[in-house]
């Protein structure tokens, strides 16, 4: 659609790895990429309330850069990242075309063609009316919460490779654990050791190690193996750090 | 392929998420797609028949748009859908080169380099012997089936959300329900209550809803959930969908 | 990040489908993958190893190929495709940065930038020290073992349609059958018979077959199913392969 509307713009896909229906972990991953990114337009969609009454949106932030998406809260870790939102915009919603009822893929009617719009030069303000930065839906990451000797915090996701994403700084980890180089870690269906604050290759294969993963976030792996089978752990789970002993 | 032949060309990736040998998923796919692209060449390869004796052909519809793929069906719900094809060629067949006796790729070395020529400007009839339209392979979308108080169909495709897609427009659906609001959906190993016509968001987390899809064909979802999983149900099986009651 | 770098850059992403960790598949598929590219910078990362010590290369072939990775094998069956690696260079090693203390994304702090820079024209002399190329790390595809009438060789890889790949040329395998059309091929958890040297159309649906992949290597499918599902296998298995009889 973006191609269609406005062909000479470059089309960077970052990613279309986010868990279904998990918005915080794409409110992080865009977030993350962002100092990487070239300055344009930043379209992000994880849209469990699509055809609700949940808000699109776009706005501005205060380096320039140009956000399009719903306003559940993907948009503005991201944005408010720049300090400030300069001005926000409420998209028109969109009437289901009478040919076939749909009103479940806005990335396609609405947010993709008023991306691709602004890549083409339009202003803000004539993609829909105004509203009051303070309005839009902000996320909170949980805070862990303090356990004896540790922490406790709900799994943000899991990838590809059985690693387990953690929505806390690392250094709230290594804090917590007074800079301990091991721990316990353990969900309800099991439990490991784990090297802390190390990569992968400081470990043994098999072994396991809690470290900062590429946007400073605490992760968890199994070195060439899945730190999601041997916890039984999907999204969401408790996960517990302690302190071994 | 394309880049190395056609460096100039830019080259979109609508998916690559068709299932594994799928050709009418993939020709729903394409042709639903369509409105949505930018005019030009339109490449497509769900190939199950590939060393065999099917064609490969590329052809040219009334709107202007070429397409290149295998003559099984694939391409021709979409090149029908501008009312009438124009020109249509047989790609030469490839011999399996000496080097490795390989017969199992044309996508790489038939569709992709045949796709380049045109976009460099080729003729069709640079690239092949003219063959008759009404002689390529059309694939019927399958009839549901009325059964008491609604329809059987089988399962188009299951998504990676757990979205059982429907051969049907969603129309049909309505209309063998008389309009109702609720209904039942069974298969062989599960069944579910299903709300008629709404969006994910109008259901209850865990709530299963029966919606038109992005492109007007009815789809099952339970929202934040998966109908799939409810159901136990994969590609092809019977989805029998009737009124509540 | 190369877009950042280097926005005039075209990127062509030839795949994201390496096996966790699986060095030798990604080594086999860029050398696979490499006759059909333009000449450019290429860039691959599977990287098992990344935050220890195994160095980070840039190097030319002689056929004026870029190549940028880490040294673990990845790069050098590729490379040495045109004969004699012209120039090399140890990219210097990467801090992790004061703010989060990761050492563990490579490919977005080392690699891509150092991609970008040599599409930018930059010579390798100005992005590290020369290494001797013969210091590079090789792989060596592991040798089939005959057994009797056949051979036996671990499976390099199981894609998303359960095709195993073979690390062996598929001329090896009819050699060892003695151009037998037919074969019986056993993992632990299982046996098939397979035709042999045919594709996928020639043999009935569900039935196996032995085939030269795209590339010329051996693999091992059934068609419109599973064949490892059918042998219970994964990568690295033993599969054995011998006349029927």
């Amino acid at each position: 659609m973006i191609h269609t509307i406005a062909p000479q713009a470059a089309v960077i896909d970052v990613t279309h790895g986010i868990e279904p229906f998990n918005v915080l972990q794409g409110a992080v991953m865009l977030a993350s990429a962002l100092p990487y990114l070239p300055c344009g337009v930043h379209l992000a969609v994880v849209d469990p309330g699509v055809g609700g009454d949940r808000r699109g949106i776009a706005l501005k932030d205060a380096s320039g850069r140009l956000f399009v998406g719903p306003d559940n809260g993907l948009l503005m870790l991201a944005a408010d990242h720049a300090g400030r939102v300069d001005e926000a915009v409420e998209l028109e919603a969109v009437k289901p075309p009478a040919e076939h009822g749909s009103a479940t893929f806005h990335a396609r009617d609405v947010f993709a063609p008023t991306a691709a719009r602004l890549a083409l030069g339009a202003a803000l303000a004539e993609l829909g009316a105004p509203v009051e930065p303070d309005s839009l839906r902000r996320l909170q990451l949980p805070e862990p919460v303090p356990i004896g000797g540790g922490v406790e915090v709900g799994a943000l996701a899991v990838d590809r490779f059985g690693n387990i994403a953690l929505p806390v700084r690392f250094g709230k980890i290594t804090e917590a654990l007074a800079g301990g180089a091991a721990c316990v870690v353990e969900s309800t269906c099991g439990s490991v050791e784990a090297a802390v604050g190390r990569t992968f290759s400081s470990v043994a294969p098999g072994r396991a190690v809690i470290y900062a993963n590429a946007f400073g976030y605490a992760e968890l792996a199994v070195r060439e193996g899945s730190a999601a089978a041997v916890l039984g752990a999907v999204r969401g789970d408790a996960i517990r750090i302690s302190t071994k002993g």
